[in-house]
């Protein structure tokens, strides 16, 4: 396989293979049923158990833990738990798997309220709390934005929501924030979605943080009653063992890896050319998501002729690549010469100096390139 | 790692090293998103593809397949998609997976109607037909039972079902059948699920097969649009491939390994010391799953003291392994010294006639100790 530079670790990362070695005896060995009685199957099932033990270290022992198939099962299974009468809030920068069950549930009749973003990602705190009275049962708002790396401050917007209305359920999709920003979250916060293949773990894994104060969660899958009723389906186990692995392994250097990372935002931003490049990511954005555009060319041009170069980019969500503009970006007021040129770079905590100079030198020639193409052409 | 005789196949089944080393790809080189729209991202999607040609080469071109995390997630979708209105109709005899949703279905008050079942666990298709009318909307029949093996002929079942009334949508879960016993779905099977798992592929990995006819599925969870937008979240690529490689690999020798089974179940069942033994399972049953009942004993005791001997049988489904009684077994209409004894032997199509052997005297001899025992405590 050739080498490449992988920069889009937004849409998904590379597992570590750490984490695979030390989970494989979950499928070469310890590959029974946790829900069996005899001793290996009592074995696995302490082995979810301290999994969940570990997640808490992490996460705050105020939470339950429950393991999903993925973040949009997590976010899906907050949404529809809470979200049967009154009013729901979310904003309208929201990644998919909160954005299309609350349509959904638009469409069905419910009172179902979007928030004005900034310029950046971020949602618009004012207009938040504006839509918020007495009969809203459930908000949810993203941690970091997918597309930008806007933080949203959920401790500081539950606080203030709950000061309004105490008995909202507040939700947050984490799945860009765990394991890459530092934070803490607050008493505040009640579910909290994440995702293990975003952080060098598998696909097929997430998990849903519940805090222990919140009752009545709703299965979203009911069967044989694992997860204590809260998600029927054999656990998988392997799944859940590398991404355990990788949360303690990104746990010890998360403030050094975000310091790192942050110098490659600030490397990359401080050479770009901005006679072509406009930055929609704020400085106090998370330095993993860095959301561009290349104003007036097209994203998707840029991204696969920097492919030549062996450079991997993205150009927004995965999730919503199909879509011509990003729904949250139009959202956000950018204009349609901006929206078209968008590009996301989004760092792992592996990536180099090096990789982001090689990253700069290409980008800028490319983007170039491309402009002079089409001004020849006009 | 002690060396061990693993009969407990029904509850979960050990990888193929093989299908590990396949797919392993997936994890090390081919990590990338499948929505991305680079090369590479095309490129899993491609292979996403090529998983979906290889399960339709082997159900039939009739059905479209949808990637699930697991088989109670396929239930679900089912169950949930089409159970709106009217009535729906199941057997006494399902996994969790459907008589939970069904039940719960039955508690917000939809009409939930319920087919008795044979001593051998198989559905009472008289029972079943008489609660079919116009009104009907879904009507799901577990194909081989989980607990006794019990085959249900569904093609028989869908077509009479649809001979009464041609709308019912007929869903069966699969789960035990798929890649075990010999069968083609008829075009009368609208929807039929099965797992990864049970088939020496990986925990956290499922599938629905939906016949082409069928339309309006409804999905579980939603998001970004994932398989067709019938499943949103990232797809499980490693997962899946482990699952096509399975599959790839059983539908080769299904016929002899299905033979080479039904022999092991001869001679264990040739081999019982039927003082003590009751065979739950009839003849015809599928011979990877074998009910039995040691009279008069507990089951779970006597799964214990096998353990001793280094074998691991089960003592019915794993999933409500935390029930005294099976569910199923109870409205089969066994008496209480039957259930109490209860016990599964599911064999692989990797079980020996060595390991059979040793089964049956270990079995016998364990199971007359404890009956000694008991006699001699009374």
């Amino acid at each position: 396989m050739k080498n490449i530079i992988y920069l889009d670790n937004g849409a998904t990362t590379k597992p570590d293979i750490k984490a695979i070695e030390y989970a494989s005896a979950f499928i070469t060995d310890n590959y029974f049923n946790p829900s069996a009685t005899y001793h290996e199957g009592i074995q696995v099932a302490n082995e979810l158990k301290s999994a969940k033990e570990t997640f808490k270290k992490v996460i705050g022992n105020n939470f339950e833990i429950l393991f999903t198939s993925c973040g949009t099962e997590s976010d899906n299974t907050a949404v529809f738990s809470y979200s049967k009468r009154g009013n729901i809030v979310t904003t309208l920068a929201e990644h998919s798997a909160i954005h299309a069950p609350f349509t959904h549930l638009k469409n069905q009749g419910l009172d179902v309220r979007f928030a004005k973003i900034n310029e950046d990602g971020s949602v618009n705190i004012d207009s938040l709390l504006s839509l918020i009275d007495k009969n809203t049962t459930f908000v949810s708002v993203i941690h970091v934005n997918n597309e930008t790396g806007a933080i949203n401050d959920i401790n500081k917007i539950a606080k203030l929501i709950k000061q309004i209305n105490p008995s909202v359920i507040f939700h947050s999709d984490g799945v860009q924030a765990f394991m890459k920003i530092p934070y803490a979250l607050s008493n505040d916060i009640d579910l909290y979605s994440v995702s293990a293949h975003k952080i060098n773990a598998l696909k097929g894994t997430g998990a849903l943080f519940i805090n222990k104060r919140i009752k009545n969660l709703k299965p979203l899958i009911l069967g044989g009653g694992q997860e204590n009723g809260l998600r029927s389906g054999t656990e998988n186990v392997y799944g859940i063992k590398v991404f355990e692995y990788a949360t303690k392994k990104h746990y010890e250097t998360l403030v050094s890896d975000y310091n790192k990372v942050k110098q490659l935002k600030q490397l990359l931003l401080s050479n770009l050319n901005y006679d072509i490049f406009k930055v929609i990511s704020s400085n106090n954005a998370s330095p993993y998501v860095i959301s561009l555009s290349a104003v007036g060319l097209k994203g998707e041009v840029l991204m696969h002729s920097l492919e030549e170069d062996g450079i991997i980019i993205g150009t927004g969500s995965a999730c919503s690549s199909k879509n011509r503009h990003s729904r949250a970006l139009k959202e956000a007021g950018h204009d349609e010469n901006v929206l078209d040129g968008v590009i996301r770079i989004s760092f792992s905590y592996e990536s180099t100096e090096e990789e982001v100079k090689y990253l700069i030198e290409k980008l800028n020639l490319r983007a170039e390139n491309l402009k002079r193409t089409i001004y020849k052409l006009q």
